[in-house]
């Protein structure tokens, strides 16, 4: 059989860790795919010393390697949505297989791209850009094809959880926890994308699509980041049998689908709820297979770089038949976010006179919510005259659930702001 | 596109639900799979009640279906390892592709069926012979395809998952819940396969052949089942902070592979000692993914026809691409138990004299064994003699630990049987 050269464009993280996977494991890769497989031509400004590239052709110019006519599959992984379109883009228009770990790119431009990859007649792979090592996107689309997928929940962004469990194992703020993730370099020196859950939302989008079949937009994911979670909360919603994890849940409901990235309660009897670390985990849901839990390293190097190089492989061994195929029918439409349900963990200081809880009560059973927990936690110095409220409602819709926290704020004895996180409790 | 013509040899428990994923998802499967794809052809001795088959061409003889020219892709699930085989033999020959969920014969025959497919230029695939929903073939086999695979640990019997869960959740013994989960249906009339390992045997000597690329034959697991964990053995690794699991273990190790099935204690904090019930989990480790843990339904109607599917799917998308393509590098080797290495809970009833416990330490410490903990139980009553004395060991050759084993036996203090169970500390 005819060898299979590969291109890679990028050589930072991930890069250089397909570099290592080269050149550790080059046999197996030839044995898995097929066929001989081989990297020849790199593309990158400058070298990186965590891999060895002497043994292959470098070119400093990274469309060197996109235009090379010998190049069979191409390897994108510098990021971004600029030069990292234009590669995709003309490899694709140049028949070339194109692998990439570039959620932000897919979740801007994939539907584009797919069509693209579909008129070319060629595959647009992309497994590592959603959950690092675990192979979510060929369960989902392979494991779970026989099935209607109706919910896709999980933790889709390492450094987020990274920081909400050293703030749950430590007591640590977290700007302390972030800081300390820059310096250890799990962090971006600009972090929004992580913690404000642009990459989780990104990530959801591309999950969501394949789920439900249908395309979803930028922008259809409404989306809440870790910033405000403070030590204190994780305190009280362990106090209540709960962790604190960021979320991303895609779910069809009845009355439309939910796409939402957001800190969440959840019991700590669910196994998600001790996926600590960086470690990524996703639950999908199918009307035959039932639950399923994926659990593994979200991000890093080598787990980055395997989920590419599974993808590379299975276009090897697909040869000429690999193609992307995904046939999205039409747009997605997403349940506006204050007609979606869910149950909340409410915190608040409060002015300690008599009447106020029964106050506080009546606010919500007003809106038709039950309260499933109520904590008036003591003062901490008994010069104090106020106290933290802590309360869990049952499930409701966002909508009523606002009307009782606009009652709640109006009532005198209620200083400062109200924290308000969701609680899931369905997998 | 021609359509793909389905034929299914099996109506029991998971014959009715690939029917009724056929019934429910028809347009969805064959979206999925690129092609129009038609449960052409039903054999089975009698009709289910528990699917509606009234839309298929039925045939009492199974051989009907198998030699029915029209059928591109035969399923068989009626189990067993006697006509089974011959019905695959013959669809292979005929150079029809198979979907099996067969573990048993996989595990017996599956070398030599895997040789007779690749000669017919057809796939023989069996997602569904191993861990039940779970895509754990698909996972090895093509997610971690980049991968060298050092180890695979799981829980792998859904009925032994269950007693065990129950025996742990509420302190019963193991006939009792041995006897429900037969009035239930979750356990055969003969338990055998399920409590004594068997089963857990046969998927693990199909993951280890997967994972390490060598094809182990029958036997090569050491396998021990479950009827010997007492409730107290439950009760006392419970106050260790230990759960006992089921497990499926195989191990690449500086000495040779690792093979074995026993009950073993687990720390609480390992995710997979939380999953209870009929679940299944399986652990992967790979050189460049690190460690994956995928948990599901392990058994049961629809899940389990969730993964024949998704292999009838994968099949019918690839056409004539479809093949096993499994090139094990010849027979596997297993290092003999005696040579494996683990940690060891330990449990027997000693008299209450002084001395006792430095004897038993003794004995350990003479085979340079030491202890991690050692709980000395309180007498139930005063006019007990005896006590139960409970420890762990550090992991230590099982050639060894037998040593300190028999010196133990031999001392008059020591009462009756003493039980043992291996604790897995690696993920």
């Amino acid at each position: 059989m005819k060898p299979v050269n590969v291109g890679l464009v990028g050589l930072g993280t991930v890069g250089s860790g397909i570099v290592n996977i080269f050149n550790k494991n080059a046999a197996l890769l030839s044995k898995r795919a097929h066929c001989s497989l081989q990297l020849s031509h790199i593309g990158a400004r400058r070298d990186n010393q965590l891999c060895d590239t002497s043994a292959y052709r470098v070119s400093r110019d990274i469309f060197d390697v996109v235009n090379d006519p010998d190049v069979d599959v191409l390897i994108e992984v510098i990021g971004g949505t600029t030069i990292a379109k234009d590669v995709i883009t003309q490899a694709l228009k140049a028949k070339k297989h194109v692998v990439t770990a570039n959620k932000a790119l897919i979740a801007e431009h994939g539907d584009a791209l797919f069509k693209l990859a579909n008129q070319n007649g060629v595959a647009l792979k992309y497994e590592a850009a959603v959950a690092g090592s675990i192979p979510i996107i060929k369960t989902l689309t392979e494991g779970l094809s026989a099935n209607e997928v109706s919910s896709v929940v999980g933790i889709i962004n390492g450094t987020g959880n990274f920081i909400l469990s050293e703030m749950t194992s430590k007591g640590r703020e977290f700007a302390d926890v972030l800081k300390e993730a820059q310096d250890l370099g799990y962090a971006e020196a600009d972090p929004t994308f992580d913690v404000e859950g642009i990459d989780a939302a990104h990530k959801l989008q591309i999950l969501a699509s394949l789920a439900f079949g249908r395309w979803f937009n930028m922008g259809s994911v409404s989306t809440e980041g870790i910033s405000k979670v403070a030590p204190k909360d994780i305190a009280y919603a362990s106090e209540l049998g709960y962790r604190i994890k960021h979320l991303g849940i895609a779910r069809q409901t009845s009355e439309g689908c939910e796409l939402r990235v957001h800190p969440t309660l959840i019991n700590v009897s669910e196994s998600i709820a001790k996926v600590d670390g960086a470690l990524n985990a996703v639950y999908l849901n199918g009307d035959a297979a039932g639950g399923a839990l994926s659990v593994g390293a979200g991000a890093g190097s080598l787990p980055t770089a395997s989920a590419v190089m599974a993808d590379v492989i299975d276009v090897a061994k697909s040869g000429s038949a690999a193609t992307s195929a995904i046939d999205f029918e039409g747009e997605g439409h997403v349940l506006p976010l204050d007609q979606c349900r869910s149950a909340y963990y409410v915190r608040f200081v409060a002015i300690d006179r008599p009447g106020v809880m029964s106050e506080v009560a009546q606010a919500f059973s007003k809106c038709d919510i039950s309260l499933e927990a109520i904590l008036q936690k003591e003062k901490r110095q008994s010069s104090d005259d106020v106290v933290d409220v802590v309360l869990i409602t049952n499930t409701v819709q966002e909508a009523s659930f606002n009307q009782a926290i606009s009652a709640l704020k109006s009532n005198g004895a209620v200083v400062g702001d109200i924290q308000r996180i969701r609680v899931e409790t369905q997998f």
